[in-house]
This record gives C-alpha cells, sequence and structure tokens, in this order.
C-alpha cells in the first residue's frame, strides 16, 4: 500500500535487517529494539489488524512466527520471549499494517509481562461479562 | 498432561466461561482479567511453548485467535487489544501450556502496548545484532 513503510520495507524500498522470509512473510530486526534481537514479523499483504485478512494468511502467520523465534533462538539463546501485536489506536498500535513483535528477554533485563501491559478490569465481574457471550 | 490446569479446563474437569471453541482450540475468559473481556486461547493439545507444537497446531492457532476476537468484537465493542503471549519463566510465562492473551482495551484504561514490558534493549548496536544473523 502507498506510503505505508511496512510495505516498502516488503517492497525493498527501505533496506532491513531481515531474520526470516517466505512467500508470504518477512521478518526483521527492529531498528528501535526494546530488547536484544528485538523482531517484527509482518504479512507481506498489506492489512491493517486480524480482522482484514483472510484464514490462508491467518494460517501462514503463526508457522512464520515459529521459525522466526527459531532462528532468533539458535543465533541468539535469549533466556525468553514475548511474543505479540498491539491492535487499534488505543491498543497503541503505531504502524497501521499488522506487525507481531518478538521481543528476546534476558535475565535481569527488568522487564514484565503481557500483564504489565494494563491492569484496569473495572467493576464489571467475569460472570456478568460471561454471559453477555450465552446467546 | 497431568496436573496441567489448562488440560483439566480442556478435559471440563475445571469450569470455563467458553468465548471459542472448535476442535483444536478453547478460548475463554481469564477469571483474573487485566481488562474487562480479557481472553486466554489455548490450543487443545498440550504444548509449553511454541517450539513444542508442529506445524499443523500453528496453522490453526491464529486462525482461532481471529475468531476469538471477532467474537469479542462483536459483543462487547472494545476500543482496542493487545494480543500475545509470555514464554519461558523469564518471559513471565506463568502455566506451563502455551496460551495467548487476548487483552481489549478500552480508552481510558491507562494501559500502555507490548512496548511497555521492557525497555532495556543494551549497549549492542542493531548492526551488531544483524552482523550475527548472516551466515
Amino acid at each position: 500500500m502507498k506510503d505505508c513503510i511496512f510495505c516498502k520495507i516488503v517492497a525493498k524500498e527501505i533496506p532491513n535487517y531481515t531474520v526470516y522470509e517466505d512467500n508470504h512473510v518477512l521478518a526483521f530486526l527492529d531498528i528501535h529494539p526494546r530488547t536484544k534481537g528485538h523482531t517484527i514479523v509482518i504479512p507481506k499483504v498489506h492489512a491493517e489488524t486480524i480482522f482484514d485478512f483472510n484464514e490462508e494468511i491467518a494460517k501462514d502467520l503463526l508457522p512464520a512466527v515459529k521459525k522466526t523465534a527459531e532462528r532468533i533462538e539458535h543465533v541468539l539463546q535469549p533466556d525468553g520471549y514475548n511474543i505479540g501485536w498491539n491492535h487499534g489506536d488505543i491498543g497503541g498500535q503505531e504502524v497501521p499494517h499488522l506487525h507481531i513483535h518478538i521481543m528476546p528477554r534476558w535475565e535481569g533485563d527488568g522487564g514484565s509481562n503481557m500483564h504489565g501491559i494494563v491492569n484496569h478490569p473495572g467493576e464489571v465481574s467475569v460472570e456478568d461479562v460471561a454471559a453477555l457471550f450465552v446467546l
């Protein structure tokens, strides 16, 4: 997509440090890493969020994340990972082309986990939320 | 797997508030939610991390995450999401059965994004890390 920085990386208009690549997915080092080896995995076809891509892209993406993490594991041997993505402005998504962060974790890095992102359960009980999911 | 709390949920030995289920994947409300609608998606087959499951499970999982998020979107209409998982003790993984958190985000919830988990890039440059990936 025109003006999408990640589409320009896929098109090789902007260089990248590739970690893994196949027909459908590109993984490259984040140039503003939060930890050593911080990598971004993107579908080559432009899609802003998971709601915008089809089942085929969904099937391709996680095997590629796995292969990318295996490559990082082999090369850097970190102590753990956080793997995930931000969805939408309020979710903190900064580039509107779905991208999965693989953040290698290192003992003593002072980090948290997915729970560190937000802690605002509100007043509604889990039982009341569950009731909304029962048709 | 014996003594795995998530395997017991899959086996219905422990009840859950189901959000989505298919042959390979179960998604249910976290009973200690960080935000309203916080949901956990697991493969039914026991696997501690993505390194422990095969390509078939990898292919099934993200389409199921998408369907689960679509269900949450339909029922709760949140303002965004963070979706991801912790891998290994140092990554903050608390149950040794891979589980993907879908955390709906709500305007004003005071949360961050994936970058909020850790900020410890260290002294090594991205160029030097990239050089390690070139065989």
